[in-house]
């Protein structure tokens, strides 16, 4: 709730921001408790998120937390509980993740040009060579998104059952999604519309997307066995050094 | 390497295959010693493959284990040094899966008309309503594969950057891939094709491919970190219980 700046090592020449979007209700993983609170390895979810954003060499200018309404309360108790003094803004979520990320946008009205990070709230392990390389793209081209080839086979539903796609050509996108401030302001202000599932896709009617790789362990929380999974990737070394 | 039947309980009505194919050389996970024979929680991978196929529940009557034809020493060496004692015959593969699939097929020459599955050798966790649900569909439809909606957005290269698809429609494909014994048979007749990526593309054209639910679980170990995730997911109670 600090909204002092982030301290920064060797700043970028332009400035950074970074919106966590963190709207999960705890349904799906079965918990009462929504799944960006739960503990992974001894600590919030979203605290390791913030973490992985707060770190001094990406040179974050601002840190923007959307939640849902109800939900900030039970974060200033962890914050408080978990001495959690990384510098942030909080703000108070919409309806769909699109509401959200438009809430968190607001925050930045008065923001000098530079390039955004929208990341999932529930990626608590990206690399911060993604997050770095993800930026740099899109201070180059204006909009990157992170993105692996999917490891199985793809397959497309039709009337007759299924047909092979060619998966050379396709990507799984994670986030961070990383945009010319500007352009993504722009792109919030046309109409929600009901194929909007990240924002690569609220952007890209206004402006090209280009692909960063992202990596396999850049995990989303979804289902209770990821906090499993995510627990094991941060006792391997190599997940948490590079 | 004892060609003896599987013990069963509650027998299917129809004769039940397996072929299970290792082809991995180790070079992407960046040791030795191919994945297929790594330890994962303290026997290797494919140690724990073969058990699943073996689970008298299945009632599966023969299963076939292909592995390159350098590699079929290590494996005998494993085989006594691991106490396998699961009845199995080792067949030696060829230059791609698809030749590996076609002399694992080549060794049920002689069977009874039934349905076979074919199983990646490095898919460790899967679990056993998945076998069960894949084999019965294939009973039913012919052909049919596990899959997942995969959890992220999926985007579609392009000349001008990338695309949005409907992720509603994409199944991300798994093994088993379980087919009529004579359909296979069939479809191997035909040439090998560049865009053979799974058994379902080598028959697509034949049959039309049913779609079974998989699990996020069913894990292919691919890379270093998939076998500490695969550990993690062993030590979750749920993943070895349903």
């Amino acid at each position: 709730m600090n909204e002092s700046r982030l301290p920064t090592s060797s700043a970028p020449q332009y400035p950074r921001y970074a919106i966590i979007v963190a709207g999960g209700s705890g349904t799906r993983m079965g918990t009462d408790r929504p799944k960006q609170f739960l503990e992974l390895a001894g600590e919030p979810v979203l605290l390791h998120t913030l973490r992985r954003f707060a770190a001094p060499a990406l040179g974050i200018r601002e840190l923007i937390l959307v939640l849902p309404a109800e939900q900030l309360g039970t974060w200033q108790e962890l914050c408080g509980q978990y001495g959690i003094s990384i510098p942030h803004t909080v703000v108070a979520g919409g309806a769909t993740r699109w509401a959200s990320v438009r809430a968190g946008l607001n925050q930045l009205a008065g923001a000098d040009p530079g390039v955004v990070a929208v990341h999932d709230g529930v990626r608590p392990l990206t690399p911060p060579g993604v997050i770095e390389a993800t930026y740099q793209a899109a201070r180059n081209h204006g909009a990157a998104v992170a993105a692996v080839v999917p490891k199985d086979s793809v397959r497309n539903l039709s009337q007759q059952g299924s047909y092979a796609l060619n998966r050379a050509r396709l990507r799984l996108v994670q986030t961070p999604q990383c945009f010319d401030l500007d352009l993504l302001r722009r792109a919030y202000q046309l109409p929600e519309l009901s194929t909007f599932t990240d924002d690569a896709s609220v952007v890209e009617d206004l402006h090209p997307i280009s692909l960063v790789e992202g990596d396999y362990r850049n995990l989303k929380i979804t289902t209770p066995e990821d906090l499993f999974v995510a627990e094991a990737l941060l006792r391997m070394r190599d997940s948490v050094t590079d």
